[in-house]
């Protein structure tokens, strides 16, 4: 195991004194952009990305301090033990194979002394298969029509990946077929889904590792309700991703098709497996998805074998720990400049959040520096016109944009000002990691642009499965290695018990005063009592 | 003026020193929310909202000495003077009037010497006029058939608010009109539109206020190519909200219609004039839209005329400044327990990030505390299968709860572990903020809560147009509220200038590329420069 205490070993209090130096007016970043070969020094390529971190506050000897620093914590030993099959999420006593799932290599991946690629290949297989069927209609509803609604049921990391790559996705997709997710136990939610779908020739995908999830049963048991109302059946109408065994995959409770997930691999890294593989290849058809994947794989290999110099995620992962660590920035916004990109900031939020907001180390002592950070964001240029009035001139913040080259849609576009929609979209990309670094001096105070506003520009060629996989395993590494420079253990989330262990007490009282009219709710805590009360008086 | 030096005043120093007391262990929030009368002495009603701040880290002393600050710092006076029509934007020179947009008082409110209540009420005519004319046919697609698409054209502030509102009442929408809005100029984002439109039955509202915001223009522009294409025309499809006079309002371009905006409403704050009133007339029907602005009305006066003990947004944005100012959190979370008001956050994160994310005060003297925070949002749960993880166990944030008394959508409902969907999603809503507050010992440190993170809750009734009104005035006027205490101007923006100027430098280089391709790029800026050869490359 790795030291928890950070702040003692030899690199940090390096970094520690750089940081010290960085805050001098001489290294605002409207000078630092100005070094001869910045953009050569402060720029990596690879699998087709471009990481700009010109604007971001570092030099040459904070790089290379943070690199050392990546290496005493043998950050890509750990990411080969992981991809290996080491049990790297230690808590749970499990290993972390999201980068088994994307494998295309023949090489075996061990787990408990068995090779998983057998299974993984297929459950792959099966998807094909499916998604074969689906299309050419030999699964159809039950008037023998083509399934035209595809309903994922699924919370948290069962959806939020899935959405973003549907989303980003969205013009590649199968125009008659469209995809719904309810997640939100709120009956609002099912109730926009309900109004926009014909029940008899819609496909319902219930995602849950357990099959316990209270959200997910809930709404899986209402929709089971609206299906009977309908005369339709589960087994005609609902497709399973579960654990082998679990309550979604009793054959005593029949549905069409019921596709095995494990446990090896965590909720919020598991697009790239059945969990994202079922909808995405109902939507995209399984060729997309297959695209989809080989560009996550080829970031998986990236992560895995570049130079610590030359590795994107992991020189990412370290300015992160840097802006969050010596610089003290608490939150980081996560700005592409696509539309297509509308859902990347809330699975990055869910993903990176977590994974490492966490406050002990991987064996379980309390950390002595902060880990993990706020991630939000919205589109650019849109983010423009929302909050970048705070990023400018108040509290400062680093952001991540994403920028991509070949627009999809423009058969439309003319010129504006003299220029295209795409380029008046890069106009913009390009002048706000500007702005943010010189800033502007003003004597009105008012007009007064600080600078000195960290950036980073991440750039992909357009909007093809391929990108979209290498965006998606880009988050996956960085998180991993920002966990690995901490030693925190990204896979678990024990942080979410509690607030679970307490709806469930409520729960049973709310279930009690439903059995039973006259129960009294408890009156040890007024606050609780009194929001009972008003559930169920209906009235404020 | 307002003192600008916040720290001198001597509440603030009596603030400072009741948050040294606020960090003693005894004050944890685990103890406070068992103080007597807690919930009695910590939460307010009003206009059928309820506001629980139970779980702020305050106790009766601090409340005492945020009221006085509210009343050292005069803030309802401002906001009075605010609703008369004085020019509270001072460094624009204007007024904030929102607050007449919605008025439906017979008092005047002056205006540069006139009273503007007939022009607001003429415009509220026009819209009703429109909008039943729109239903009912008489204005309609060049085929004669009903227009059942509306596309807003707008970013910003011509867009959030609305599509915020819209969202909350969908389910009350005229089932024959779909809204849609092209805000972003990437072409995705139209591209994804005209997929899901017929031009001849589709109406573009197009919002600007000066009619030259680079984004609203290329996009118009290009919706004007596509009329073209399909032998359409803008005098049929296109209406305008702007101000009177701008090119949008020019006989010489004629369009369907053309409706008037005022200087005196700023973007953001604009959802209740006719930049939301028309597209919300469209889609839920004009009555609904003025039972919004009744819901609107009623807050503020609320905000005016409540006692400061009793007001409360005003409560709110104490609390939001003694958050930020004394216990030092740099972002507040905003978590509606409902899929229908998943578009608040987004709205809110520009309203008050945009407004109070400065650095200077009204009268341009830098400020000597920080203002603004970042602002974040999903629905509940979903946001505790995201990124909760970080809020229980990493870095604390406060969090404003909301939540809906009564359900919309719940005919499929029945139960599930003894309670409704809605109940469920209420033991949750009531579980989150005790879990935050009280944390949890535990010998084993994964898997203890620290506790002693803040929270709000607020409650409506329900989803009616009205309790949308009142929640959109809240934020409004806890927004002015924060900024009054701080002495900032909340109405202007020049923090978005600097970017705008480097985008036009930027967009003219591009535009003189596309006019000469031999046109080599300025080479001072080689960031800039590759940025610039990588887009006319089409490759990275």
């Amino acid at each position: 195991m790795a030291e928890s205490h950070l702040r003692s070993l030899p690199e940090w209090t390096r970094l520690a004194a750089h940081a010290d130096r960085m805050t001098l007016p001489e290294n605002h970043l409207k000078h630092l952009i100005k070094q001869t070969s910045r953009l050569e020094n402060f720029s990596i390529s690879g699998c087709e990305l471009f990481y700009d971190f010109t604007r971001q506050r570092i030099d040459a000897q904070v790089l290379k301090s943070l690199v050392n620093l990546a290496k005493a914590r043998k950050i890509k030993q750990r990411f080969n033990q992981m991809k290996a099959g080491e049990v790297v999420n230690t808590t749970e006593n499990r290993a972390a194979l999201h980068t088994a799932t994307r494998s295309f290599s023949a090489d075996p991946v061990m787990h408990d002394g068995l090779n998983i690629m057998p299974d993984i290949r297929r459950i792959r297989d099966e998807i094909r298969q499916f998604s074969a069927d689906f299309h050419s209609g030999k699964i159809a509803g039950v008037n023998g029509q083509l399934f035209k609604d595809v309903v994922v049921i699924g919370i948290g990391g069962s959806y939020l990946g899935t959405e973003f790559v549907a989303t980003a996705l969205q013009s590649l997709a199968d125009k008659n077929v469209k995809l719904h997710f309810l997640s939100n136990v709120d009956s609002d939610n099912f109730g926009a889904i309900i109004e926009r779908i014909v029940p008899e020739t819609t496909l319902w995908i219930v995602i849950s590792k357990s099959y316990t999830t209270a959200e997910t049963l809930a709404n899986s048991n209402m929709v089971l309700r609206f299906l009977t109302e309908k005369g339709l059946q589960a087994k005609n109408h609902f497709v399973t991703v579960t654990s082998k065994g679990s309550p979604g995959d009793d054959p005593a409770n029949p549905v069409l098709k019921s596709f095995h997930m494990f446990d090896f691999i965590g909720g919020r890294y598991s697009v790239t497996s059945a969990v994202g593989g079922v909808p995405l290849s109902l939507y995209l058809g399984y060729d997309r998805f297959e695209e989809f994947l080989t560009g996550a794989e080829e970031i998986d290999i990236h992560a895995n074998t570049a130079s610590a110099e030359k590795n994107i995620p992991l020189i990412a992962a370290l300015i992160s720990v840097w802006n969050i660590n010596f610089l003290g920035y608490s939150a980081q916004g996560l700005i592409p400049y696509s539309s297509a990109l509308s859902k990347l900031a809330a699975h990055v939020q869910q993903l990176n959040m977590e994974s490492n907001g966490k406050s002990v180390s991987s064996c379980a002592e309390p950390m002595d520096v902060p880990c993990g950070s706020i991630i939000f964001g919205e589109p650019g240029t849109n983010a423009q016109h929302s909050f970048f009035q705070l990023a400018h001139q108040g509290r400062p913040f680093p952001i991540e944009f994403i920028g991509v080259l070949n627009p999809g849609n423009d058969q439309y576009t003319g010129k504006s000002k003299g220029v295209t929609n795409h380029q008046e979209l890069w106009a913009n990309l390009m002048a706000q990691p500007q702005a943010l670094a010189t800033g502007k001096d003003d004597k009105n105070p008012a007009r007064f642009f600080p600078g000195n506003r960290p950036s980073s520009t991440l750039l992909i060629n357009d909007l093809s499965p391929k990108n979209i996989g290498r965006l998606l395993a880009f988050y996956e590494a960085k998180t991993v290695f920002e966990a690995f420079i901490w030693d925190i253990n990204p896979f678990d989330q024990y942080g979410v018990e509690l607030g679970k262990t307490m709806a469930g007490d409520i729960r049973n009282e709310i279930a009690e005063k439903n059995k039973n009219p006259d129960y009294q709710f408890d009156n040890r805590d007024s606050v609780r009592k009194f929001y009972l009360d008003v559930l169920f008086n209906h009235k404020i």
